[in-house]
């Protein structure tokens, strides 16, 4: 990602009460509208971070469970309205002849997934119906989830900076970090980063390790799932939905991990 | 909120590289989803931590714009299917006779705020005429923002324990705590607050001061001016879309509050 368009400086009055007020330059993060349009059809619109468009627009529309085939895809490209230059808040994906994709599918996402929330009890279990449980549990030591933070921080610099964007990363099985994102969003970088492998080609990612930067919501594990992802590890704590689905899904489950200690909320750590 | 319901204990297995895996309890934020419906249709669902429902709900309708009067509201309810006991996941809002809520305009917004976001920019545009910008601003200083954090502390119980819930609190013009509101979910925490106020029929906020625990996104800043505060402050920072909305509403917008110190992003604090 662009630092450049991740942050940007505004103008701030920094108070101290022990002395006087200051006029400066402060970075925040970067939070603009996409909107996301399938062969021309407006579908959602999502506040998210400049930078990784494609894959932001992919990972969305595969953790969504709308595109499931790389070669459905032909294209995604920014409008350009009236002939004038690219409109970069509104990308529209060209699908190939022939390619299954269910708009009244897309409608029903739009309605269930507001509010960041998905789902009535009975969708969380079409949720987990739509996304085939994990079919081999990877094996992963505690050592190896040690190292990761570590990984991801050297990875980062956005975050440092503004303390306002979130990070999803891949590792493989021995621990080499394979992609990070950030967003202001937590979904949307873990939707850039499965986006990233989507395009790639690389899905599913049976015998990869996702980190992610705060906490974790039903949301981001389902989201992981739809990915085939058998690994999430997180520096914060679960939330109760994200323990039920982990362990009906056959997903391990890793947070609160702080140095050489962590917990173990699903699946099990090899010996 | 009741504590019970905020937080469960789940088993866990906790791992330290120096010493045995060990098996126990650890606390996790309750994250559970409700379906939202008017008279009856179903409208959204969101990921929620119960408690304070009724509140959610109305915040929720108010700060999108579809609620506006308290006498529109007769009762809110949980659904009770086929006579069996309530469902405590499905409530349903009962309006008056007369009430005026445009249902097409929940399909737009359902549609429009999918994923957390809101917005093509032609619609932050329709956001903000939709909601009048802040008439007067309040007159707040540093020393009273400086003290806001450690009575939000003091009032909170579930988050220290288990770093998993958001904050929102709402305080008088002198300081003085009125509400807090928790959530999984920080929009979901606002919307409680709002909620609450709107149902005591004291919308707009205009003498208020808003508090949150997390960032401050687009999102934030919007709902409150729904509920018309005039001041938001946060422990953590603001996003560009955040700050831009403050200044195009009149609202004073504090970020980065740290003991002494912090960062006012839109408006002026008091001398």
């Amino acid at each position: 990602m662009s630092l450049a368009k991740a942050t940007r400086q505004v103008p701030i009055t920094r108070h101290d009460t022990a002395r006087a007020a200051e006029e400066r330059d402060d970075l925040v993060a970067v939070e603009e509208p996409l909107e996301i349009r399938v062969g021309g059809q407006g579908v959602a619109v999502v506040m998210r971070t400049p930078g990784h468009d494609r894959e932001l627009v992919a990972g969305f529309l595969v953790t969504e469970g709308i595109l499931r085939r790389r070669d459905d895809v032909l294209d995604m490209v920014y409008c350009r309205p009236d002939g004038r230059p690219p409109e970069e808040n509104i990308i529209d994906v060209l699908l190939a002849p022939g390619a299954a994709v269910d708009l009244a599918k897309l409608t029903r996402h739009v309605f269930t997934s507001s509010s960041c929330g998905i789902c009535s009890k009975a969708s969380i279990e079409a949720v987990r119906g739509q996304f085939a449980p994990i079919a081999a549990p990877l094996a992963v030591t505690a050592a190896l989830i040690t190292g990761l933070p570590e990984r991801l921080r050297a990875a980062q610099a956005a975050f440092a900076q503004t303390g306002g964007l979130h990070a999803s990363a891949l590792f493989d099985a021995a621990g080499n970090l394979q992609v990070v994102r950030e967003d202001v969003g937590r979904h949307n970088a873990l939707d850039k980063v499965i986006g990233h492998a989507f395009l790639a080609g690389g899905l599913p990612l049976a015998d990869r390790v996702l980190l992610v930067s705060g906490r974790i919501s039903f949301e981001i594990m389902q989201k992981a799932l739809a990915a085939g992802i058998p690994a999430v590890a997180a520096i914060s704590a679960p939330t109760s939905a994200a323990v039920e689905f982990a362990r009906a899904s056959g997903q391990l489950l890793v947070g609160f991990l702080r140095g050489e200690r962590m917990n173990v909320y699903a699946g099990t750590l090899a010996g």
